[in-house]
C-alpha cells in the first residue's frame, strides 16, 4: 500500500521534513520519497541520514515526478519555495505543506501555483530542536493532524492526504483555515510568545542574576525555557503570518493577568483560589486523551 | 551518622514533608522521625507509606523531644500549625520550615516562637502533585536548598540544618530571605501566575471550545497546564505572601510582553528574532547544570 502516492516529495528537510520521510519510510516502504533543502550541510546530513530515498540537488529535480509535494520550511520561505519548484511540477502534483499557520499559506502557495490543487495541512506535532537531525519517525504518533482544505477541494485528494497522515501514526481533522489560526494561537503560538517573553524578562533582571536565574530554575522556569529554545526564524514567521489571531488571544490574556495582578495586590485569596482550582481540570484531559504523560514533572524527574 | 540531629519532626505530611521523611529514612537511618497532619486520612496514609517513623496523633506529640521540626504546611497555615506545637517543643528545638517565600514565614514563625532558633529553609524542588502520596525519597537530589539565616544566627546550627539537606540530596544556597523572595519571584512564582492565568484564558474563550484546546495542546499549551495543575492553596498563599516581589517581577515580564506585542503589530521581524534567539542560551546553561534534562520535549514523546 503506497496511501494514494507513488512519489513524494518533500521540500526543507528540518525537524518536519526529516520526520515526515522517516515516518514514510517505516510505514509506507513502497513509497518513494525525494527531498530537497536549500542548505547544502543539511542536504548531507539528510543523505547520511537517509531522511528521504533520494536527496536531489534541485527542488526541481526532487519534485520532478512527484505526485505529492510537502513544503516544510518556515512560514516566510513557503513562497520562494513554491517558486523555485513550479517549472518542474507535474501538473497533477498535489501540493501541501506543515506551516503552523494555514490561512496565509494558503494565500502564499496559492499565488505562486494558481493551478495546482492546494490542501494546505499542519500536524500538532514538535520539539524544540530544528535542522536535519531533529527529526524522528514517531513524531506525529497519536498526534494531531489538521487538514485544512479550501472551499470546493477535490474530496478524493483530501482523503489521500488524510490516508497518508493516518499512515504516520497521525490522528486528522479537516478545519477552516481561518479557524485552525484562532485554535493554534491559542494552543501553541500565545505559549511561545510568553514562554519567549518571561525568559527575556529573567535574563533582563539587575537584581537577579543570571546565574540565580539558570540555579533555581526547577521552581517551574525551566519548563518555559524549553518552548523559549525553539527555532527563532520558525517563530519570528509564525507571528508574523498568524498575526490577527495571535494579539487577539493575547489581549484576552492580557485581560485575565491584569485581573488576578489585582486579586493579588488587594490580597483577594478566594479569587485566586477558585481561578487555580479551575485550571486544573483541563490537565486531567489533556493527559485522559493521550497528549501528555500522567507522570509528575513530565516523568523527568523519576529515579 | 544523623547529620546532627537525633530526632526530627515533620509537621504536614504532604508532597514535602513527605519527601523529607522518606530521604532522611534512606539516607540516615538512624535518625528518629515522627510526624503530624491534620487531616487524619493524611495522617493514616502517611503511616501506611512509611513516610515518618512515626505518624503522631496531635502536633505537640509529634514534637515533643525533637531538635528539629519542620514546617511542610501551606504558607498561610505556618503560624497556626507552630501554634499548635509550642507549647510542647523542647526549648533547644530548631524550628525550620519549607515555604516557597521565605521573609513572611519568618515573621509569621517568629511572632509564634520568638524564644526559639528559627532558621527557614526552601528547597526549590516540587512536581505539581501534593498529598501524602506524592511524595518521593529522590526529590531533592541534585536541586537546590535555599537556606535563608536571620542575622546573628548561630552558625553551628545553620552548618547542622545544611549537612541534613546535604544528606537528603540537596545543594545548599545561603542567601538573605529578601533576596529569595525576588530570585524564587521570578524563577518560580511569576512563571506559575503566567501559566495559571494562560490556562483560564483558554479555558473561557468561546471561539475556541474546550475540547480543541485539549486536542491541540502538544502545540505547546500542555507545558503549562503542567504546573496549573499545582495545588491552588499553597499557590494562593504564595501570591498572598510574596505579593510584593511578585508584582514587581510581573511589572517588568509586562512591559516586555507589550514590546513584543508591538513588535507584532508593526510586524518588526528582525526585533522578534533577535528577542528569540537571546532565549535559547539560558536553555543550555539549565542543562548543562543539570537542573533540566536535554531531551526534547523533556523526554516524554521518545519513541
Ligand atoms: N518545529 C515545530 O515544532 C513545528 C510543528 C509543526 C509545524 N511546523 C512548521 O514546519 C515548518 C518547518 O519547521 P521545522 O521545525 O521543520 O524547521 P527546520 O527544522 O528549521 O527545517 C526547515 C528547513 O527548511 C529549509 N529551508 C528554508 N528555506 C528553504 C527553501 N526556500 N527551500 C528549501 N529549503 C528551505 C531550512 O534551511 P535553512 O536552515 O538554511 O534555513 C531548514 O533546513 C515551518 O513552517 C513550521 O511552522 C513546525
Ligand atoms: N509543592 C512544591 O512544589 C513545593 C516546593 C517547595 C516548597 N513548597 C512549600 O512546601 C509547603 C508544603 O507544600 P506541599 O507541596 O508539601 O503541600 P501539600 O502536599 O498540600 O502538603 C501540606 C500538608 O500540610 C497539611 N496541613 C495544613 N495545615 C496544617 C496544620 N496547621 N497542621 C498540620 N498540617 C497541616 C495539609 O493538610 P490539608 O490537606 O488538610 O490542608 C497537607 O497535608 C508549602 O509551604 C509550600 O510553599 C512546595
Amino acid at each position: 500500500m503506497s496511501a494514494g502516492f507513488s512519489k513524494v516529495a518533500i521540500i526543507g528537510l528540518g525537524l518536519q521534513g526529516g520526520s515526515i520521510g522517516l515516518a514514510l519510510r517505516e510505514a509506507l516502504p513502497d513509497l518513494a520519497t525525494t527531498g530537497y533543502d536549500r542548505d547544502a550541510a543539511t542536504r548531507a546530513r539528510a543523505a547520511e541520514r537517509g531522511l528521504v530515498g533520494h536527496v536531489a540537488d534541485s527542488a526541481g529535480e526532487a519534485v520532478a515526478g512527484a505526485d505529492l509535494v510537502i513544503f516544510c520550511v518556515p512560514l516566510g520561505a513557503m513562497a520562494a519555495a513554491a517558486e523555485e519548484c513550479a517549472a518542474s511540477l507535474s501538473p497533477d502534483a498535489l501540493i501541501s505543506d506543515v506551516g503552523s499557520s494555514k490561512v496565509s499559506v494558503a494565500e502564499a502557495l496559492g499565488s505562486v501555483l494558481p493551478n495546482h490543487a492546494i490542501i494546505p495541512a499542519h500536524p500538532v506535532a514538535g520539539t524544540e530542536n530544528s535542522g536535519p537531525d531533529a527529526g524522528f519517525a514517531s513524531l506525529f504518533r497519536g498526534r494531531w493532524c489538521i487538514i485544512t482544505p479550501p472551499e470546493g477541494a477535490d474530496e478524493a485528494l483530501v482523503a489521500r492526504l488524510s490516508a497518508l497522515w493516518e499512515a504516520m501514526g497521525a490522528k486528522v481533522e479537516l478545519m477552516d483555515a481561518a479557524h485552525h489560526d484562532r485554535v493554534l494561537a491559542v494552543t501553541s503560538h500565545l505559549p511561545h510568545l510568553i514562554a519567549y517573553t518571561i525568559v527575556g524578562t529573567a535574563s533582563d533582571l539587575e537584581e537577579v542574576t543570571q546565574s540565580e536565574v539558570i540555579k533555581y530554575s526547577a521552581g517551574g522556569f525551566r519548563d518555559f525555557t524549553r518552548i523559549a529554545a525553539s527555532d527563532p526564524t520558525m517563530w519570528r514567521d509564525v507571528f508574523l503570518s498568524n498575526k490577527g489571531a495571535v494579539l487577539e488571544m493575547l489581549q484576552r490574556f492580557t485581560e485575565d493577568l491584569t485581573a488576578l495582578q489585582r486579586a493579588i495586590r488587594v490580597g483577594d485569596g478566594e479569587q485566586l483560589f477558585d481561578h487555580f482550582t479551575r485550571t486544573r481540570a483541563i490537565r486531567r484531559s489533556i493527559i485522559e486523551q493521550g497528549q501528555d504523560v500522567a507522570q509528575a514533572n513530565f516523568g523527568r524527574d523519576a529515579s
